[in-house]
């Protein structure tokens, strides 16, 4: 490990692991929800704030699956980490894998062996997808955590309908017009809705020997109801809405086997096979890699997702200088030892909080306890509708999907100015011509072998 | 070679080679300016058309630059065919990759063996990138020609300035901040401006150890001056703006040596090595591969960039059928012999005629010869500048500026509602937010070889 600080020929001074200034150095390790609300309420305050990513931008996840779908470009829903945090002069932003933390020596250890030292540990890596031991699925079964799983994604829906429309075999041709959506959460009921307006929809004219509306949507759930958190009337209404929109919605039911592009689906005893070239995994989270470090270099315990227990202050236990927001802890102290769902909101106040505790720390000042404020959840199905559940009251249809927009757009535009992106991309919803259509990649030279109905898996 | 036509178990009603009636059955090949103009203007003929394309989009080329230099998405300047043509009954989108002609059969041969017959066929693959024979140089300077080629030119560029913040060496601090176009033509100096409106404006703020202003950009010309075939006063003009930008211009320079980041330039009998991380292309244009078979299979001549000749109706010599348009053509019929020029109205106008032509042919009515209408050319020059010639009236600066967005903007959206999109860019440009500056890519896990100063090509 070589510390670059003393590493000769090093221009010390200038390098970015060390703080410009004495004062207390905040090293924040992930720029999702979490991370950059945390760097962000840090701007104003005496301290020095380093916010370290893999990426050199935040990505809005939740619209992830209009990218997928090619409702919406990569750049759309995405705002470099710099441009977001220039004006504030006391935050550093550093493109870096950090790789393991020493909290000996109060230092993040980065891929090549260089540390960052700081004074305050903000750890804010978020989750990952999880194919509960089947990894190997992940192949024929991408999920869509990062831009380029959406870009891979995208490609392949629409290699999909290309190879189709070349297809003249009918079974490989319903193989191909086949979409297995697996996990019935809010990423696999929005994945599920955009591909049927797609579907019968937006692509009804594009093509001359298929018929789109040939296609077949199944969304697959374990339990016994899409959005299994939601409150049940509402999960009801999401799959009558489902329904509505021409998806098949198949409760109760697991993914036994994926060979090749053949699927098996077992529902109590009863087992079906189908043939498809195209799935779509929704249904797993864990928790990013960083959580089992942080567990193992600090003794704090981890759930069996991977998440990081954490104190009621977001802390760790023994190590009151690190923290854990986001996706990546477990927080049971509320909600009567439940956790906090790996949501948004959830990121946002954690990291919040953890900013205004280390403001307040410095000042030598108090800090009130953290209180989750739950506003309510919500998830859109497909065009024009949505189910929303503010506890208090509860929306459906057209009303929901108009909440579900005015609160996306207000956290898409927090950032970033897109809100001249999100007219354009209303626009073209309603006149179901989403442009970002585009089969992209590495291996274009290969797209001829989407004939006979075979398609390329990039990865 | 396989006729799908006749093979066991094809459903060949169905299958896209065979026209849905006895219409005269015109194939195009490329969906670039050439083939989507000949296609469209084929619209409400009785004929049926078959576009085939290896990807599955129109791209507004003249923009791809800004997708390379973080200003805009891909989704912003392409357009799905499908999307394009799908209110024309008489017109079918092949995704394909055409291999061969075979003029005797009348029909195309597509990668795999399929083919598709033709009454007539219009080639328009347009043009590629050219090396003048160092096609090693191509990993270490890329051209802009796709939007894979932009993303990665996009990803080194903002790799470059990430490595340099994170870059204690002085020396490889400054290969690193050091950009160098090759081609003083339209592309190269549009580059060039839009590095330095990124390095001297967008990105000013975004760095806290390295001073954008550090940065280096070198604009290689081989001729007496850029943009050469602009009037000499509008070349002077274009080098003052680029000085004025920020850019060193240097004529009268050539390219020698490319070897890792050391590039040799040769000026006169003087050589100067220069040391860079990014070096783009954007020095040379040839004939796509299509040309070659073209002329192979109907004994039509090439010009030495590899351009079909073609008679006064774009057809080939005894092959009155077969028509070539757009950059592949080599048309010496106006002009007194000299060729018209690899630009976008010229492929435009020439795809309109051709199809004319046909409809003329068609039904029995006599064509009128070709004229191209030279309305003139334009190339922006970087923020608020750019030189226009409208042959009667030249422009440069602001209003020339004007114009040249007028005109873009007037193309873009003739397709494609692309309106709000350019509405967002114009914003976003004028705010100078670009937000597009994203590193994307497969090899998202090796960021950090970015640092010390090793940039890891994706290619």
């Amino acid at each position: 490990m070589t510390d670059l600080l003393t590493q000769p020929g090093a221009v010390a001074a200038k390098y970015p692991t060390e703080p410009a200034t004495d004062d207390h150095h905040v090293v924040i390790v992930g720029g999702g929800f979490g991370g950059l609300y945390a760097a962000q309420a840090l701007g104003r305050s005496p301290v020095q704030v380093t916010l370290i990513d893999r990426r050199n931008f935040h990505l809005f996840q939740p619209l992830l699956y209009q990218v997928a779908t090619g409702g919406l470009s990569p750049g759309d829903i995405a705002s470099p980490l710099r441009a977001v945090l220039k004006q504030q002069a006391n935050t550093k932003v550093l493109l870096g894998d950090v790789v393991d933390i020493d909290p000996d020596e109060q230092r993040v250890i980065l891929k090549r062996g260089q540390t960052v030292p700081y004074d305050s540990l903000i750890v804010a890596t978020g989750g990952t997808h999880h194919y509960f031991g089947n990894d190997h699925w992940e192949a024929m079964a991408p999920s869509i955590k990062t831009i380029e799983d959406a870009l891979e994604v995208r490609r392949r829906i629409f290699l999909a309908y290309e190879a189709a429309e070349k297809e003249p075999d009918l079974d490989k041709r319903a193989a191909l017009l086949t979409f297995l959506v697996v996990g019935g959460g809010p990423t696999g009921v929005e994945l599920a809705g955009a591909l049927a307006d797609l579907a019968f929809g937006t692509l009804e004219k594009d093509f001359r020997n298929i018929d789109t509306f040939e296609t077949k949507i199944i969304l697959v759930e374990g339990m016994d109801r899409v959005l299994p958190p939601f409150p049940e009337a509402l999960s009801a209404n999401a799959a009558e809405s489902l329904a509505k929109l021409g998806v098949e919605v198949r409760t109760k039911t697991l993914v036994t086997s994926i060979e090749g592009d053949l699927i098996t689906l077992k529902r109590g005893d009863t087992e079906e096979v189908i043939r498809t070239k195209t799935v779509l995994w929704a249904a797993g989270v864990k928790a990013s890699a960083m959580g089992k470090i942080v567990a193992e270099r600090t003794g704090a315990e981890c759930d069996r997702g991977g998440r990081v227990m954490v104190e009621p202050d977001f802390s760790i236990a023994n190590h009151p200088n690190i923290f854990v927001v986001g996706d990546l802890a477990h927080y049971a102290h509320q909600n009567e030892g439940r956790p906090l769902p790996g949501v948004a909101p959830v990121a946002m106040q954690g990291g919040k909080y953890v900013a205004k505790l280390i403001q307040h720390r410095v000042a030598d000042k108090p800090m009130p306890k953290f209180e989750y404020k739950d506003s309510g959840s919500l998830a859109v199905v497909g065009r024009n509708a949505a189910v929303v559940d503010l506890n208090w009251i509860q929306f459906t249809g057209f009303p929901a999907w108009m909440i579900w927009l005015v609160v996306h757009i207000f956290y898409l535009i927090e950032f970033d100015n897109k809100l001249v992106v999100m007219t354009q991309w209303l626009w073209s919803y309603t006149t179901r011509n989403q442009g970002a259509r585009l089969i992209t990649g590495k291996d274009v030279d290969k797209v001829e072998d989407t004939m006979r109905g075979e398609i390329r898996l990039q990865k």
